[in-house]
Formats: structure tokens, C-alpha cells, sequence
């Protein structure tokens, strides 16, 4: 099967008229900004040989998905540039687009485009673009001094599953947290709870003390919880007084911590200083 | 250096204030349709071990200005998702993107975001979004029976320099050819005149006739142009009756034949059927 006929595959699964062309042709509404997230998905890195097609699809979109809950967006177009190795590429790629434009249907996202090539190791790149009405995205760098810190579910999720856990993009919750709550910051949990709260408070220019009990995941280490990656829940903050439920759909919603002054992106858990540790790709060799 | 450090330092050299979100925010102009466009960009397959860093970052973007030059677009933003293997990665990334960015401000695009990840083959992939009046996008389906077909330039250059050469994409020409030759449809040429003139064919479902003398480059064989990929050169259809100036800022445009009734995407060249045969990385193995 050649390219033409692969694409042409491809084109019939995701019903899409878009692909015909060298650039997607999309109408953002207005009154409204664009997000837009890229987000790599390799083979040895982010899924293995023993993870499915249809298994690493959804992977991929969903990582891209939680970007835009981050930002408090409401997703609606998504491209894949797909490098393939495979051997038996028609059935791989089928497989990969199953998955992937399942979780698409399910929220709303339409397969706009994309790119298709061969290599010798898999490699992906999901593209989603988003919208929020103009100037309300929520951002890593409005926290402020004294707001509340919290996480959604539970933490070390992915890790206890030696990270073959699929996870759910918190859509729901991020437009329920940019609309109802007003979040002041918020970001999703890629690579661990400290590397991305250090980072949520560089941004912020603010430092920030965890001095609750984190919500950690049956099976999880108090490690797995505080420097395990690929949770894609969200992390995010809001101004002291506000009240947060004990629950969004289902999914709990708890304090860790406290936004404070001092030196930017500096932590403390319990009191003692806490060192960023989590998911570093030119440090760690971990495969995940 | 850690991966905090090496997005530092490209923030530094984009002087964007974007990269620190899990997205950008961008604001589309109403009135306006958005163009997106994704190329992968691969060691082995796009650029080889011995291409400098620097080019290797001018030809990724590229190819991604010539997408939207293909559709008579203004480019805006970019996104590069890069997953490295560099031993010194932090020179190789500044001169990646010293290549890439020079570019970019050439033709005023913001650098506004993407990945950046470590892998065993480095791989890029580069998203372009630009903009056009809504509606006005040329496209490939656009082509009618006895329209001229026409290309830019020369064709086979990329081939008889063994693909080392960076094409210069043809913005201008292609807003050009939407604002003041009302081309019927327009492709840039990646994958070789024949693959490419089927695929316009096959999405205005009109077969073609070449017969008039291609404009071959110096040291390129007559199959470099009519197979050779990588020119990124723009191939366009315009209504018979159009006149077309012999260059457009110093860029030939040459017509080469004719949009015929037929079997959608069949192609004849000079009388005789024209197989296509341009580069497909499903079929073809030769590094590019």
C-alpha cells in the first residue's frame, strides 16, 4: 500500500475533506482566541512495542486534549504527523486512528490533517487547537500570594501503572475552573507534581509550600505521587477565599498547599525544602 | 543543561513570551480563514548527519512557509515539536533555531511554541498557521477543463544538488497568484512534478496534458524534473484566457500544459501516459 492509498484510509475514518490540501483551512470564531498545543508521542519514550495501536492513538490525543483543559479551552481541531515504522503499516495505522478518533468523537475534536511519513522508530506529534473566549485562558502565571494549591484525582496514578495507564483529558473540570471557580493559575500534570509546580510558580514569580496530604493513588508511592509523571490531572490555584467542592463530576478536587513568597519556583513540603524531580528528558533514561 | 535550561534559552532567542503555557494563545483576525500545516521533518529521511544544524532549522521551516505559500497565505506562527539526539545538544539547538528563526523573521513569523524531547534519531516537526481572507484559500480542487497549468522556477534543482539544496518558499508568489491571477488551484511541488500534478488532478477529478518544454534546471536530468522531489516550486492552474507574466519578481512562471477531461489524476506527457512516480515514503527507500 502506498501513500496515496494510506491517506486515503485516513481520510475516510476521520470523514474529514480537510486533508486534500497543504494546509488545513479553519474558521475560529470571533470573539475568541486560539489555543493551539504540540506535543511529541515516541516510541521507547512515551509508549513501547508491547503498547497497542488503538491504545498508543488515545494516548497521543489525550495528551494534547489536557494542554487544552489546562488552559481552560474547549478543544476543536487535532492533526498527527505520524512517523511510521511498522511493518504491517495498514493495520497499524488503523488501529492508531481508531483509538484516536474515538476519544476525538467523544469530545467533539475533528481530525483536521496532518503528515505521514516512514522511519525507523515511530514517532507522532499530536497538534490540538483549541479555543476560549478572548482573553480569559487560564495560564501558569497568575498566581498570587496566599491562594490556595490544588490537584484533581489522584496522584502516582500513572506511575503504579508502570505508566500504561491511559488518562482522561479533565476537560470538564478546566472549563469549570476558568467559568465558575476563576482560577488564578492552572496547569496539567505531565511530569510530576514538583518539576510542574516549580515551574507553575517560575512563571508566577512566587514560590509555593505543600503542607496538606496529597490525594495519592491506590498502589502509588508517596514518590510516584510527588515526582511521577503523566497524570494529566490538573494543578491549579485560586484566591483564598473561594470554595471549592470536594468533587467536579465525580473527580475530587483537594487543597495540597499554599502560594507563597520567596525565591521563585522554590518549594517546600511539610516544611523542608523540596527539589523539582520529575520527568526530565535530557537527565532521566527512564523509559516511559 | 536540563530541559528547563534548553527551553530557556530558546524563549530567549524567539523573545516570545508563549512558550511558558501548556498552549499559545493566539489571536486570529476576524474576517480571516486560518491555514495549518504540519511536516515532519526526519534525520535519514529530510536532512542527513552532515547537514549543519543551522540549515537543518532554515529547511524545516520552509517547508512548512511553503505549505501556506501553496495556498495563498500569510504565514503568522510557527510551532516546532523537536525530539533530539544531539551528544552537545545545546549548540545544535541554537543553531537550529538561529536557522529557523532567521527565516522566520524574513518573512515575520513569531516562533509561539512547541516540544522538546530527547530521542535515539532526531526528528522535528514543524506547524505553520497562516492566514488568508475568508474564503480565498487556493486549494487543489479548484482546477477546470482547458485551464492552463503552469509551475515556478525550475524544476529538478533539489535533485541534481542531491537534495542539500533550501528552497525559498514562494510566498509572495502565491498571494500573488490569489490576489491578482485568481489561480483555479495551486500545490507547492514536495513530491515531485508527476506524484503532484496526479494528486491536483486527482482533488479537481480532471486528468492533465504536458505538452510544453518543462523549465529544467541547470544539471538536472529531464526525470529530476518530471519526478525529482524537494523543489518547492508552486504549481498552479489558471482559466485559458488568464495572462500570466513571464516572471513575477524575478521568478519564471512557465506554463507547461493543460487541464484535461479524462480519468481523474491520469497524466500524459506529450502524447504518451505519465506514470506517477515521485517520491513516496511507503514505497520509495532512498534517503532524502
Amino acid at each position: 500500500m502506498d501513500e496515496l492509498a494510506l491517506v486515503a484510509r485516513i481520510r475516510k475514518r476521520s470523514r474529514s475533506r480537510l486533508l486534500g490540501d497543504d494546509c488545513a483551512v479553519l474558521s475560529p470564531k470571533p470573539g475568541e482566541d486560539l489555543l493551539v498545543t504540540t506535543d511529541l508521542f515516541l516510541e521507547g519514550t512515551h509508549f513501547t512495542k508491547d503498547t497497542s495501536a488503538s491504545e498508543a492513538g488515545r494516548k497521543c490525543l489525550a495528551r494534547g486534549l489536557s494542554d487544552i483543559a489546562a488552559m481552560g479551552g474547549i478543544p476543536r481541531w487535532c492533526f498527527v504527523s505520524l512517523a511510521l515504522a511498522s511493518k504491517s503499516p495498514t493495520r497499524w495505522l488503523d488501529d492508531f486512528y481508531k483509538g484516536l478518533t474515538t476519544l476525538a468523537k467523544h469530545h467533539k475534536v475533528a481530525l483536521a490533517g496532518g503528515d505521514l511519513t516512514r522511519a525507523k522508530t515511530t514517532a507522532a506529534d499530536i497538534i490540538v487547537l483549541g479555543a476560549v473566549p478572548k482573553g480569559k485562558a487560564l495560564t501558569r502565571s497568575g498566581a498570587r500570594r496566599g491562594d490556595a494549591i490544588y490537584v484533581s484525582g489522584l496522584l502516582g496514578r500513572a506511575a503504579a501503572s508502570d505508566y500504561k495507564d491511559i488518562p482522561e483529558p479533565r476537560l470538564a473540570l478546566g472549563r469549570f475552573l476558568r467559568e465558575k471557580l476563576h482560577a488564578t493559575a492552572c496547569m496539567d500534570l505531565s511530569d510530576g507534581l514538583s518539576l510542574d509546580l516549580h515551574r507553575l510558580c517560575l512563571e508566577s514569580k512566587l514560590a509555593a509550600s505543600i503542607h496538606r496530604l496529597l490525594p495519592i493513588s491506590p498502589g502509588a508511592s508517596l514518590l510516584d505521587a510527588v515526582h511521577g509523571g503523566e497524570d494529566y490531572e490538573l494543578l491549579f490555584t485560586v484566591a483564598p477565599d473561594t470554595k471549592v467542592p470536594a468533587t467536579h463530576q465525580g473527580l475530587h478536587l483537594t487543597q495540597i498547599g499554599t502560594i507563597t513568597t520567596g525565591r521563585p519556583g522554590d518549594l517546600t513540603f511539610f516544611g523542608r525544602p523540596l527539589k523539582p524531580a520529575g520527568w526530565d528528558p535530557f537527565r532521566s533514561t527512564r523509559a516511559r
